[in-house]
Parts: structure tokens; C-alpha cells; sequence
């Protein structure tokens, strides 16, 4: 079906419910999309038969995947509109149909003017899923202009090569050394960001929302982010009860981690609490006061963009190994889902 | 194990770690509780070898129960402290095993304080976890002094007759003919207030805290909360489009009773949509900005006790009716979650 800006494949769900007979349907849908929630529901329940439930919670990522809970109520499947799936989740507790939603917009543009702009001839080209079938034509524009385009391969939790999640930069890290600059078709910070501190290349923001090439601009925002998290390191030193976040979103479980960290805290005679939950919020950890410093193994992005809503500093595993003297400032690297 | 006020059975979790070697235990505590943590993991981690976890979750009953994402992390058993257990509920995913905090304060002052306010004969005891095991005190001292004390019979949602939970005042209900008035032992308003409006008997309450005896108050908070019920229906007789929440806690999953609620509402040829969260707050509840009314069939609590978070009217089922013209405001009712 078409919505404002994008084309989402709901017919392959509608396909999906009819031939197994599915009674109890949930949508998660990404926040961005939850402004159109109306036309999904009446969509669905036009085409099946099925009772279609939203799920009110914020859904992040294909990392978000439904608990058991749900199965006691008898919900059969699970639609997730605005994500691609991570391959290396395999075994759903509901069948869950992620469904892409596919931008609309035309790249060429602001392609077309970043070419003028662009320093060095090999460019890493970098997308997010909404613009993932767009990639080809900015390769044609950019071989058109004589670069020489690359598309990096992705780990096995990304779908397509060239994507990036806000926890993967595998796309980016792969070619990083072959490449002399990224160029990034999307809008928004919160990627690119996190594309220019994963690695140390050159990125150029090319938004076709606006068609505005950003060649300088991220160079500011990654040395405030970089100045806040030494600060943040900074702080911590004289830290004497760690909270150690484990979240339990299946695509971001890192409990061994967790566990290990309190082993290296116990060998450096700092005490730790193990903390789990769902989906980490300032306002929860706020009643754990004894605590000076968290270190989080849940979504890598929480110290990095909800830095500034914690009272206490709250730092990502390598950053902890900086603290401790285990690492260098110098080998600082992006907190990201490994496997 | 002691903590200031209270006695927590923690040895008898830690017979059963050591008894079934569990590794990995999670510790769920109720709010009030939080303070001590420290304390609970310093014993089980000084008498196990187990690795100790935190549910970061605020958990406001027994009925707030793990889900299968901890399963995957290998967590082995799990502790709830502050809650006694649905006893309706046989299948946990993981072992859990259920703590009171049996509050060690003298009820017996309170008691006898208040046995020259009570009228009638016939004494309806009413109390909560932590002093259910003093209500044989009660009794003694209220026979002493020529009273007729009455144990309610609770439903099976709910350990102990005389025992109430902020959603079954089931104990309370089962004597409610036979009663002058109900005598309450415990602190706060939370559970004299849904006693009082689950009944129609005079409450008097006992505060073994402050050795308060109160007769009157709970009065006008009674009618305050029936005006904003009043209030909350009248505002919703226009809404167009109707939110059902359904909560996914599995003491609390009334999807079947959502599901029924849904063809009402079309049978009245009013829209609506059915959402579906483990912990349900205004905050989240906002981005769904066509909706002009919720009905909760999630905690019952909701409705009555946040009504004030929310920009919206929220509802009970029981209210919905009235609304509808189903019921009439003479038969309101409480909601409670029945089995």
C-alpha cells in the first residue's frame, strides 16, 4: 500500500493471514509511521478477517521482538512496519513479518549536487533501509561523474549490504580502509553520527528530504559527542558502585558481557549491580541511588544520545575499559552489537 | 533475613539455589523495598555462588511475572520480594518463587485504639501481605472487647482469606452482607480506597504506622473518586474513536475480554482500537492522539489511580457500560480482575 513518502508491502501480510488463517494479528510499527496507524488498521481489517492489536510500546528496532506474553494471548502473528529483519534471529516465539518501508523520494537530486562537492574518487556508499533500492542510482550518478562507487558488506545481522543500523556500522567498518570518504543518503543525525564515530573517514550527509549536502557539519556534532563521552569517562573515575544494564530486547542481549565486566570491576575491587530491563529509561534508574556510574551492554546508542537526560554518567563497555586503564583513549571505538 | 520493619524469608531462596545449583537468579522488588537492595544481594551473593540480577522494572504485584527473553539469557530462578503469589497462576516460564515482607510492627496499639470508635457488631478484618499474619491479634483483641471479627474468604487469586490485592477485594466482598462495617489494618489510601468502593459498608482504617484511627476520611476520597468516574463517563459520551488497552502481565491479560468490548463498541457504531502494553503510562498513551477515550481492561487500577496523568478520559469495562447504556450509574461497580 502507499502512504505519504513511502510504499509498504502490507499485501504480503494480507497474503500471509488469509493462507494461515491467522486470528490474531499485532502491529508494531516505528515511530516515525505511527501517524498513519489508522489507514494500517483499516487496511488489514478490510482484506482478513483477523483482529488486528497495536502494540503501544516504542518500537526502536528489529531488536524490539515480542515476548511470550503474547503467545498466552493467543496472538498468532506479528507485523513489524518500518524495519528490516535481523537475519541472525532466527527463532521467533510468533511469526514475525518485518516490512520494509521503502522511501519514495527521489535521491538523484541532491546526489546530483553533492558530485560538485565530494573530495577523493573511492566513496563508500551508505543508506539505511528506507533508501536501501535507491542505492543503485546513486551509483550510476556518481560512475556517471568518474567515482568509483563502493558498497561495503554488512554482517550477518544487517540485511542488505550498504545498510546501517544505529547498533551495526558493519557496512562502513568493511571498506573504511579502501575508501577515501563516506557519502550518506538519509536524514537525521542519529545514523550518520554514528557512521562518523565508528570510523575515522570523511562523511558527506546527502538528505533527500531537503537536498541538503552536509560536508562539515558532523565534524562538530562527533567532537561534542567525543568531548562528552571523555568527560563522561572523566567522571566516573572515582566511581564506587557500577550499574551494569543488560537489555532484554532480543537482538541486544549481552548478559555474558554483563557478566564479565562484573568480573573485571571484582578484579579492580569496584562493587557492580546487575541491572535488567526492557527498555532503559533515566527516570527508572533514578531509584537505583546508590549507583555512581552505569555502564550499558542494552542498545549501544542509549550512553550516546540519552547522555544528557542521566544525573550519573552512563558509559559504554569499551569507555568502562578506558576507565579502568584497559584501553587507551586513543583506541576509542563505537560501541556496537557484535557477533 | 531481618530489615528495618520487616522479615524476608531470603534463606528459604537461598536452600533452593543451593538445593537445585541454580547460577543465574533474578530479584524482583516491590517499590517500597527498593532501598534495601544492596542488602538482598550482599546475603545471597555472601550464601550462593549465584550471579545476582536486577529487575530494573518497577513491579507493582505478583502478577507482574518474567517473560521468555530472560529464559534465553539462562536466568534459573527468579525471587519476588514484597508480593505473596496469585495462586491462579501455575505456569512460570522460569521457577519463582514468591517473599512477603511480613511487616514486624505492633498492630495490637491500633487496635485497641480503635475499638471504642467502631459501631456495630459484626467486624469484616481486612489487610494486605505484609500484616496477614497479625490479623490473629486483631481478632483476639476485638473478641476481647465484644466484637464479632469476620475472616473473609478471598478468591483463588489471592493467598490468604482476609487478604486484599488492589485488584480482588474478593475477601472483602464474600462477607460484605453479613458485616457492620469493615475494619482495615495497614497504611495509605490505595487499598482502603478500592475496599471502600468495592463495597458499600463503612471502613474504618487502622494505621499501624502512625497508630491513626480513621473513621471518616476515606469518605470523601470515596466521593471524589466516584465524582471523577461520573466525570470521566460524561466526558466520553462524544468520543469518537474508543482505545481498549490490554495488558500483557499475566495476571492481568483480559484480551478476550478487549476482544468482546471491540464488538460492543461496533455494535454501537463507535470505532476503536485495541493497544496492547506491559506497563501502561499516560506519557506513551499520548502518541495515540486520535483517540478520544481509553478503556483499560489491563490493571484496574489504572483508570481510578492515574486518572489525572491522562489528557483523555480513561475508563473502566464496567464504566464503558454505563457509557453505553448497558448499565446504569446506580449499578457501578468496582473492577476488579475475576476469574
Amino acid at each position: 500500500m502507499k502512504i505519504p513518502g513511502y510504499e509498504i508491502d502490507l499485501e504480503k501480510a494480507v497474503k500471509i493471514i488469509k493462507n494461515k488463517k491467522y486470528e490474531r494479528v499485532l502491529l508494531q510499527i516505528t515511530e516515525g509511521l505511527k501517524i498513519h496507524i489508522s489507514k494500517f488498521i483499516e487496511f488489514l481489517e478490510e482484506e482478513t478477517s483477523a483482529s488486528v492489536i497495536i502494540s503501544a510500546d516504542q518500537c526502536f528496532g528489529a531488536c524490539d521482538v515480542v515476548s511470550s506474553e503474547l503467545k498466552d494471548m493467543k496472538i498468532d502473528f506479528v507485523i513489524q512496519i518500518g524495519h528490516t529483519q535481523l537475519p541472525n534471529i532466527e527463532d521467533y516465539l510468533i511469526p514475525t513479518l518485518f516490512i520494509n518501508a521503502k522511501s519514495d523520494i527521489d535521491i538523484s537530486i541532491v546526489i546530483k549536487k553533492a558530485v560538485h562537492v565530494i573530495k577523493g574518487k573511492k566513496i563508500g556508499l551508505i543508506t539505511t533501509s528506507q533508501h536501501i533500492d535507491s542505492l543503485k542510482h546513486a551509483i550510476k550518478i556518481l560512475k556517471d561523474n568518474n567515482f568509483e562507487p563502493i558498497i561495503g558488506k554488512s554482517s550477518s545481522r544487517v540485511e542488505s549490504d550498504g545498510q546501517i543500523l544505529g547498533c551495526d556500522f558493519s557496512a562502513a567498518r568493511s571498506i573504511s580502509k579502501q575508501v577515501d570518504t563516506f557519502l550518506y543518503i538519509g536524514s537525521g543525525n542519529f545514523h550518520p553520527l554514528g557512521l562518523a564515530l565508528s570510523t575515522n573517514n570523511p562523511v558527506i550527509v546527502c538528505d533527500p528530504y531537503t537536498n541538503q549536502v552536509k560536508v562539515d557539519e558532523l565534524i562538530d556534532i562527533k567532537d561534542m559527542i567525543l568531548r562528552q563521552r571523555y568527560g563522561a569517562i572523566a567522571r566516573s573515575k572515582d566511581a564506587k558502585i557500577f550499574g551494569i544494564l543488560i537489555g532484554t530486547k532480543k537482538g541486544q542481549q549481552r548478559i555474558e558481557l554483563a557478566l564479565k565486566i562484573k568480573d573485571k570491576l571484582n578484579s579492580k575491587k569496584k562493587k557492580s549491580i546487575l541491572l535488567i530491563q526492557n527498555h532503559f529509561t533515566a527516570s527508572i534508574l533514578e531509584s537505583f541511588r546508590d549507583i555512581d556510574c552505569f555502564v550499558s551492554t542494552a542498545c549501544p546508542r542509549i550512553a550516546i544520545d540519552d547522555y544528557m537526560q542521566y544525573k550519573v554518567p552512563i558509559i559504554t563497555p569499551i569507555e568502562l575499559d578506558i576507565l579502568l586503564g584497559i584501553k587507551k583513549w586513543e583506541d576509542y571505538q563505537f560501541d556496537e552489537i557484535l557477533i
